[in-house]
């Protein structure tokens, strides 16, 4: 059962690597993205470093340089290679890290079934760790192609949202009062989402739907980008030091609107939701609205209403922990607890996120500044 | 009535500069900080452009430049001098900046108490926007003078709590509830604390005194600067980044420990609470001692039970608005909203805080890295 | 005699700061820029320092500190103060500069008479540095006053060359063949004039007068900053990452252009020889004229013919020693050898020069995208 | 016989990726240096764009997209590719590349033996352009591999001179007098080497064997890189900011050095020529042993008794032009003559250089500040 689950999440990211070559494995765009090789030797050393180093007996690595060069940052476990520098590290090449998923594979499969609870635990803690970098392979292979005046494609039928409709939105009104917040307990979470604890809400009005891309581009074309007066103080300065002028990856040809998707460069379609917006992006075009974007208490208490799952929500709340959170001892604890400042929480999933990897109290988060997530827009008032 | 207290305020900058010179007007040391010629400047020009250029009939503006020269960051109102070379300027010097506040002084005074009651309470932002401007002008000098190897000294009589006692603290415990948080409406407030509203609190633990320099030393000698643990993965970067070991103004010669102070060079009081931290510091200080810092809400709730008002102090809240929290229209409006990203909340006041300027419910707020305001730790749990 | 010297040119840089006010002395703008007060102490003690210190018997500094603050870069002798952080030191102010002043020209005035040749020698030494310093005062004070947006008046009456007249150009040729470069011996010359040496000359052709503002208008209105084929590559990035598009002190009002002047802002005189040019304008201003800039020694050989002074000139030429060149001993042997990398020669004299501080073999020396300085261009091929 | 000159340097730049797997054409570790793959489509498109697309009547392109992408700096032929963001292009990849190379190759070879003379100087400055490439194919492949904690081996049979000897250097007196530097005419040459013209020279000496690497390690062990006074100002700033302590690739365990070679880390040959300085390094070391370096006119003229060919030479002489040389007309003007500033000649031939490359005219340069080539020192006096 969980060597099932193991092995499916393990075969869905070499499968998300099919359409690559090995060139395309190698680089990094900018520190926050990794290259999909990257990205297939970390979730791979998690494994080795978390579970078969300490529950196997007699295991020997791999290669013992691939504790340094894969670590992302637990610096409770060696010096990690430096984050800003992944690209420039071709060997091992593809061959290689498959050859290391593999060996890593063959172990586990002998292992998984006897570990002891904690130990499975962590399993399960490394299977929803490589799922969340099966969304990053994603999100990062676009903004290193995107690079490219070529406007590589990827994989003509990907799936990134643009053909739902997004349009028709009502306004659902929620009651003022207390709600129950963060996992229940039931099934698979992270230490961020507890405890579950009461929070007060006030009355409010949430959007059933996302905003699409057609009414983000009335902001665009209303001079939107142009007039201080809907922006933070930082957003403001931010659209100015990088002359931001549109959500990332839109072109514009003359009059025409395009935008770079995983299948090369496309038209805008109008009825699908925004995507790849920055918090100082989604709280601008709420302002500009004359709305406002939902804390993450009241996305959670209305998400049984929503329709949502394609557009990770910039939400109005700041990361910080849930009352009684404390952060666990050793490598794992630096998962969550040591991000709690300057990143907004986004609530929801998208496209990208792996099949069964959402789910209400999720707390995703991300510098306000950040764009090449599959991130999105609901209004609330 | 308003006339009285306008003029003790105008009165008390202007004491605040007495033992400056010419020159000790003109620096800029970073861009966050101003020189006191342009907090004596910058003051007058709010009450010249939202009060006398409103509501004085005829009244000819002192000199059309000091629009944009004095102007902070109202974009709703021209254009203004970049933020961070302020210090180049050097006319109008400082005696012509005081006939400006003299010119400015005598419009207001015949005007004051025929105001309308909306200009009115433009004046009594105008007044508190000057009081917050008095402690800026203190700190900002300090970190200009602390710069300068032969230490000069600004008043040897300047209290900045660094003869006063913080030791002793209690825990002092409440109870899980509902408590209400934000300005009663009784007396002046900002409009970020408003609207009053309804929290719930767990059961908590707080310190009734500040962390003293003492019990901090002991955190720097155990080598806190030196593990990454006790530190959020951002204040971990800017320890190394910035090579900080000790709270800003902290100097070791040999083994022995001084501090800068307004009245120069002096040895460090180890009761006396302590000053000059970043959200990291006081954030990894409190991870060291397995404890936490609280959240605003927790410390305006606990308020009139803690003795505080010698240190802003660090709250594990970031700064977002309160339900219901509008922007207000016009250059006003820019106030305060436009900054709530990115910063933490203080609560409390210092010691360079204007009289009768604090109250339990006021929110200060600065950027997680920031060490050169009077700020502090109090615990909790 | 020396004593005569020594006093004038000490008056003289008094005479200079005149017009100014203690806030006017404190600022600095760029790193390469330093206050006035900065000017009037680092020059003192130079004197201070070289002669009081090693040749007066019983000498005590008149401020321990002042070694340290007002040291420029003489590693030699302890460790200077930041050199771009001039601008924050606000004490000793004017009066106390002005103080320190007297009291080294006091001590000078005992004892220059009586001094050892070699101490002599560093007193003219002194004289000279002094003078070079007038110069770099005005043009330090010039693009700080540029910088407020009231544009503020110097003196009225200070002559910059903008009243010159450069037009009528005519080409002097040159034979091929041996010229003596270099300082003859005659009189005071810096370490980095000598040794006169033989250069070989090809036959060449040199302008009679300096380029005119008019001449190099043509170019800007040409379109030449936005042609990259006139530049070097460094200067072509240099023009896109800064956007220039004129001269430093150039601004154009609608159609109108100005430049701001010691005397405030000004109409453009188009006859007057053009100024305020980094090496990289220059040479693309030659390369469109399909001429070139002449070599430092093409300059020298044709020296007597020019009519040279207003402007400090660009040459071909970078700073490298001449033949047989050593870098002397202590203190005054970093005064010009450690500066022989990415620089180049600038050879005449501009009207900041001090009087009687000429000669034609003169090598001043910048980095190729200065233009703070009495820049100008003369043409050869 | 072009044809066969064409044919032997394309198979050599091929012959040289042998080792390399498809990864390892990818990054780009600075801006300086280029991915493998970029210079094997970069010297092909110089040819495609130069003569196929000018001489062969039909001749379609390649691909389209590759102008912008495989041109380096030639601003008269469109707007090129981010010079810093080459290695994020994994697409064309490796086999698309040989492709293009095939495609490329199979066009010249119809076409080369029957090009106008004009064009066949081309497809020599082509030959020539591509040798070029092949050394800086392998300094740029070597700075990537020294990222990698791994070591990657190149190649274990690669010579980089760290076999050979270097030591019994003797000093070889010349006389004063006019000797002649420039291309003689004879053979191809690049403009940069004309005209031949005659310059004086004063009596000197220069060392017949270059700097080893043990007499380096003496400065390095002696302090020499504590030491200001041995520095140019510039290359102290150098040293500190970069906290350089050793030439490039050099690491110290303990008490041990080792240096990383293209094959894999290797103890320090103490008697080869020292190898990978900077300028303000080769100064310092010259400064340190009471030397100088050599101008290039006086390396010039000593050239047929002087041991060369496996280190590139620092000289004293910055770059510049000879006289009478003029930048040619298009794009192949803009080769040599738009970097001639802020750049220091370097003489001689390395182990890197392609075979029949190199001569006595010769004239490469860099910024003093890169290390990264096969640089080394040969002294002076």
């Amino acid at each position: 059962m969980l060597a099932d689950k193991y092995s499916a999440v393990r075969s869905r990211t070499e499968a998300l690597c099919t359409p690559l070559t090995p060139e395309d494995t190698v680089p990094q765009f900018v520190d926050f993205a990794s290259p999909p090789k990257w990205h297939l030797a970390h979730t791979t050393w998690f494994f080795e470093e978390m579970i078969l180093g300490k529950y196997l007996p007699g295991y020997r690595v791999f290669d013992p340089h691939f504790g340094a060069l894969f670590n992302s940052y637990y610096l409770a476990i060696g010096s990690p290679y430096a984050r800003n520098q992944r690209g420039v590290i071709t060997r091992p090449g593809l061959e290689e890290v498959m050859a290391y998923r593999r060996h890593v594979d063959h172990h586990m499969a002998t292992l998984i079934e006897e570990l002891p609870e904690q130990a499975a635990e962590l399993v399960t803690l490394g299977i929803n760790h490589e799922q969340q970098h099966q969304e990053l392979l994603i999100t990062d292979l676009k903004i290193a192609f995107a690079q490219n005046p070529m406007y590589p494609v990827y994989d003509q039928g990907f799936d990134e949202g643009f053909a739902a409709n997004s349009t028709g939105s009502e306004w659902l009104k929620l009651k003022a009062g207390e709600y129950q917040i963060g996992a229940s307990g039931q099934g698979f979470c992270f230490d961020n989402e507890t405890k579950q604890h009461a929070v007060l809400l006030p009355e409010y009005e949430i959007a059933s739907q996302l905003t699409t891309i057609g009414e983000y581009l009335e902001f665009v074309e209303s001079g939107g980008y142009q007039q201080f007066e809907y922006w933070l103080d930082e957003g403001w300065s931010w659209v100015q030091h990088n002359q931001v002028s549109a959500p990332m990856y839109w072109h514009r040809e003359d009059t025409q609107w395009q935008h770079f998707t995983l299948a090369g460069l496309q038209p805008l379609p109008l009825d699908s939701p925004v995507c790849h917006l920055s918090y100082y992006e989604a709280n601008a075009y709420a302002a500009w609205r004359e709305l406002r974007l939902p804390t993450e208490f009241e996305w959670e208490a209305a998400a049984p209403m929503l329709n949502w799952g394609q557009r990770w929500e910039w939400t109005a709340s700041s990361y910080q922990p849930y009352p009684g959170f404390a952060i666990g001892a050793g490598a794992v604890g630096e998962y969550n607890g040591k991000f709690m400042v300057n990143q907004m929480v986004l609530r929801g999933a998208s496209v990208a996120t792996a099949p069964g990897h959402s789910r209400a109290s999720y707390r995703n988060f991300f510098h306000p500044q950040h764009q090449w997530q599959y991130t999105g827009i609901r209004l609330a008032k």
